[in-house]
């Protein structure tokens, strides 16, 4: 089959083999898959992985190595963490497969990922897409579900103060979850045009040299560079919470006083449930302004050099 | 009056003006004072205070500039932080009054400390010293709550596996807040006679060296050194909670990127009320095996370097 492979360089292949599901596993054919920050740091040796890139689709169940799910032919996205599902497993049994000490990570650990004509994952993994959700937005589940997954770890109220730093693909993603707590949502960035996208979901948005000094109950860090750590600390109240998002603050200096002295809490968000990304997907709203292009998957190199492009939103692969 | 004060280089004078108390405010006499690493990191900078240090004492009240409260003549300790009190301040009504941003702090923003014969303080910070407890520990009391603290912010529960990072005074109190909260208690450093203070609570002590890989729950971070964050997130279980209670990891190079992964949950964590440090003394604790010695007032310079050398507990200064 078809795939895009990365090994010390991204290549394409047409030779890669069909893979051949595990009890227990679905085969699923790609209907159409994006590429992410996360892909593009694994090319630059991000996870050490090797092997078939990407974790964001949408699919078809084309064969199921199980008892007979009802799941063959449906559409569906999929959790992309892989845990090892023992009944001893602390994690997987409290439905947290997602922080497993042993999973495998679609296109990120141990495991190939979606740019490729089909894939396996676990039939526990899967979720049906309702039909009204259209492969664009569906393939948008999981980048979206690690959006709500900040709901998932803080209670945030109506009488919060939250403030969105970052305008980038996973900032705008956030500015739509956070719409649905009621609190009053502040969004920080550089783009007017990506900031506009959030203000249309009722946000107040402002640009960065706009700033006030203002602190907030609650502030996202989603800027996916090393600034932003600092930048978001500096804008959180005392006894507040900081949501780092962001991997890439690595290595560098950080001064955690201010979290001692202001009893900060820094709470790490990663992936999350896909139900209530595609609960929020079936209310029918609109995230084309979240996607930057579409581009046939044979033609996944220059899509990859798109979405590298400084400022691009949301570049997806189609399989059609 | 006399007074230990910190201005460029740290002495003693005979010549300090007694405070005068303002409206609301008391006069203390202090009876014991303890010697705390925050004014060792004064004595380097730290806060940029200049002034009389210290903020961990027992005193008697003399004069109360207020309507009676009963107060005069009752030995007392007090809260260190002093709010601005004003009803439109969100932490001053909501009992946090150490997070106002506007506070002074006793001996370490913008008030005279407690190395000097009288202190003034807010009526509203002083609370009666119970007669069974002895102005050695009753001295603890501002340290022991801020290891209390600790269990103000976070839930910690019997099922719950906790370690305890570093053995100098602050990681020995600490061990004794978490004694109270029935979770089993693990508790690392680098010295077998202090290990040896924390397992007499029922706490499991290792050496550094002997530290297995193991992951946990709740990680408390005490060793006042930069070297102790990373350790700490190595031992956080993913979704735990890491309380972090140095300042002094400031500006060193952090990888963040497991507090993402692992969805870690930081803490700050810093002064605590004192109600449940005294009711804690209450029950009759012997925390003498912290105190590492007791030196009149007028040797103060020799207690601050005793209190200086490496290793060295709790050091005292009594004035009687």
């Amino acid at each position: 089959m078809h795939a895009l492979i990365f090994s010390n360089t991204l290549a394409m292949t047409a030779d890669a083999p069909r893979p051949t599901p595990l009890p227990g596993e679905a085969v699923i054919r790609i209907l159409m898959a994006g590429i992410c920050n996360t892909d593009i740091e694994i090319t630059k040796g991000y996870m050490g992985f090797t092997g078939i890139l990407g974790h964001e689709f949408v699919g078809i169940v084309e064969i199921v190595n199980d008892a007979d799910t009802g799941l063959t032919g449906k559409r569906v996205v999929g959790d992309i963490n892989c845990g090892c599902t023992r009944p001893s497993c602390t994690y997987c049994t409290q439905g947290l497969g997602r922080h497993c000490p042993e999973r495998t990570t679609l296109g990120i650990d141990r495991r190939d990922g979606c740019f490729a004509e089909y894939i396996t994952l676990p039939v526990a993994n899967l979720i049906e897409v309702p039909e009204t959700i259209p492969n664009e937005f569906a393939t948008l589940t999981e980048p979206l579900a690690a959006a709500f997954e900040i709901l998932e770890q803080v209670r945030i109220v109506s009488a919060d103060e939250v403030l969105i730093v970052g305008d980038g693909k996973l900032g705008l993603l956030i500015s739509h979850a956070l719409s649905t707590t009621g609190a009053s949502v502040s969004h920080v960035g550089k783009h007017p045009d990506k900031l506009a996208i959030s203000a249309q979901l009722g946000n107040q948005t402002m640009l960065l040299p706009d700033m006030a000094a203002k602190k907030y109950d609650f502030v996202i860090e989603a800027t996916g560079n090393a600034s932003g750590f600092g930048f978001s600390l500096a804008h959180t109240k005392p006894r507040g919470t900081l949501i780092l998002k962001s991997t890439l603050a690595a290595h560098e200096p950080i001064d955690l006083t201010p979290v001692v002295v202001d009893e900060i809490t820094v709470v790490g968000s990663r992936c999350g449930l896909f139900r209530p990304a595609l609960d929020y997907l079936q209310t029918g709203v609109d995230l084309s302004p979240i996607i930057d292009s579409i581009y046939p998957f044979e033609s996944a190199l220059q899509a990859f050099d798109r979405a590298k492009t400084r400022g691009a939103l949301k570049v997806l692969l189609d399989f059609a």
